[in-house]
């Protein structure tokens, strides 16, 4: 193992692709393909800069280019490689309400508090099943081939691992399957919090009354942005007619990404097979990530290329954390 | 009018009962009563060393008083007199889930997320109406008789100068009575916020794990804080085992005041509305306060002595604010 500050994501990597480069060359073998190499340092601090570089490089650096390998992300396992061919979008939302401060004493229980509504707006997001109940929030969802529920069969994935190392006592669902559908290929709900409440240590008893709640839900294939941001603003609204509040309420999606999705079929995904099985002796996991990775789907949009997400680090590289290694 | 810093909370009504004093023995005139004065300039930051001085005192410099009159709080009006006879009590609770943050790509849509169980438990303590939902919790609530509901009827309160004062556009009762009634007698619930969730501006996708919900409950005649905390405990409790969540529930009462009341038939009140008569030609307002006056319930429980407060500042006075005046 080596170990180090961004040894798996992403130094590690980087320096595979270009071993991998010097090796050939050191051996004097011939190249099968061409390289180009894009090496990315902003990544964490939202890759700015990066589209529109794409954009202007598109007809001459990249005027050439057939394939698009991105090495970011992780295996699922500790040992058994993967290949990443699809990420969750995302689309936050703001829901505010009220205006101006009040004391609890003064006018606790002669007006419509506006954190209450909030939080009955909050609370008809999602039952506990962490079933969404926005009306036709699942219309769009692609539903599942038989080809894909294989895929997910053979996956390597520990559950009783992944919940240890999660700190999580118990999940939503029983199977692995379960598990790994429901994080990758279905979306899901998450309340963050709420701004302009009270949200500090011991107790203050304000009646807050500009509140703003911030939950997103996270976009699979087919849906799309404007329709989620449509059901969403009507779920809400028609939830808080029915409360006869005169709070004023706000609905805005500040921030969205689309979800990203390759062909597993695709010439570079069947190479990238190959190339892991005379490696490792078997076939790699297909597997998605259950957040949102743009840079994926910046490429493939501006490029038009197929896009594939190569990751080197294993499921237990620590990466971000305390003895990162690879 | 006078101006400045504290004028009408509290320097100038300690001043009008020195300067009664100093009339009384400029004009040569018999003292009515024997007066003490306990002076107090801790008021704001919680009258910290006053229970124990009174305490300490009881027996020697208050060994012989027979009545307290504490010269807090406003008139409802800006110019007809009040006598103040109650103050509600208040119950605060932490409603606490879940203990480690995790990622909303990453586990979003496979587990039990604390903030969306702390949001349904929150969402089940009051409805649209402002009544509250915790079962039992107004069993204890003394009834309103005839000749407490008449005290209501004469009270000058003007409820547009109230909203407009507020900025709040409509409340949850229509009518003068029953605004009073559910501010002064009956018990309120206000959610003040949650601690440990996202609560900056912009959006952070994170699955907040240990959040703290923080709300209370004004207390009122005759409810007990203890049957209270026992009620809202079980009534979490319940709400929370049918979510079947794997997350942990804790619910405390980390901060609680009684409620105070006195009767409007004491000798003192009497005194109080002939002298109030004789000065300003009418009968005063018999109002009570939403909020909490520690220090009436102090004085009452440890001197066992008739308390009341008698307000010397107008509605319009603006304590605490700008142009303070009295």
């Amino acid at each position: 193992n080596l170990y180090g500050r961004g040894a798996t994501d992403n130094k590690g990597p980087v320096l595979a692709w270009i071993s991998a480069v010097e090796t050939f060359r050191a051996l004097k073998l011939a190249m099968p393909v061409n390289f180009k190499f894009v090496i990315e340092g902003m990544e964490e601090a939202g890759s700015l800069g990066l589209e529109k570089l794409l954009e202007e490089e598109k007809q001459s650096f990249f005027s050439d280019i057939d394939y698009i390998v991105i090495s970011d992300n992780l295996w699922l396992s500790n040992k058994k490689p993967a290949l990443t061919y699809g990420s969750r979008g995302n689309a936050c939302f703001f829901v505010e309400c009220g205006d101006k401060d009040l004391h609890s004493g003064t006018f606790g229980g002669i007006i419509h508090e506006p954190l209450t509504d909030l939080i009955a707006l909050l609370d008809s997001l999602v039952d506990p099943t962490g079933h969404i109940q926005i009306p036709g929030i699942y219309d769009s969802v692609a539903a599942l081939t038989e080809e894909e529920r294989k895929l997910y069969e053979s996956i390597e994935f520990d559950l009783e691992e992944h919940k240890n190392n999660s700190g999580v006592k118990k999940f939503l669902y029983g199977t692995k399957e379960e598990i790994l559908l429901h994080l990758w290929r279905y979306p899901s709900l998450s309340i963050h919090g709420i701004e302009g409440a009270f949200h500090e240590p011991g107790i203050k008893t304000v009646i807050p009354a500009k509140v703003i709640g911030k939950f997103s839900i996270r976009q699979v294939p087919h849906m799309e942005l404007s329709v989620t941001e449509q059901q969403v603003v009507e779920h809400l609204e028609s939830v808080f007619s029915k409360r006869n509040s005169p709070n004023k309420l706000k609905v805005s999606m500040p921030l969205s990404a689309k979800p990203w999705l390759a062909g597993v079929n695709d010439l570079l995904y069947k190479a990238a097979r190959r190339a892991i099985k005379t490696v490792f002796g078997e076939d790699p996991d297909f597997i998605r990530d259950g957040s949102t990775i743009p840079v994926a789907r910046m490429f493939q949009t501006i490029m038009q290329k197929s896009v594939m997400m190569f990751p080197i680090g294993a499921a237990d590289d620590g990466e971000h954390s305390q003895n990162e290694k690879i």
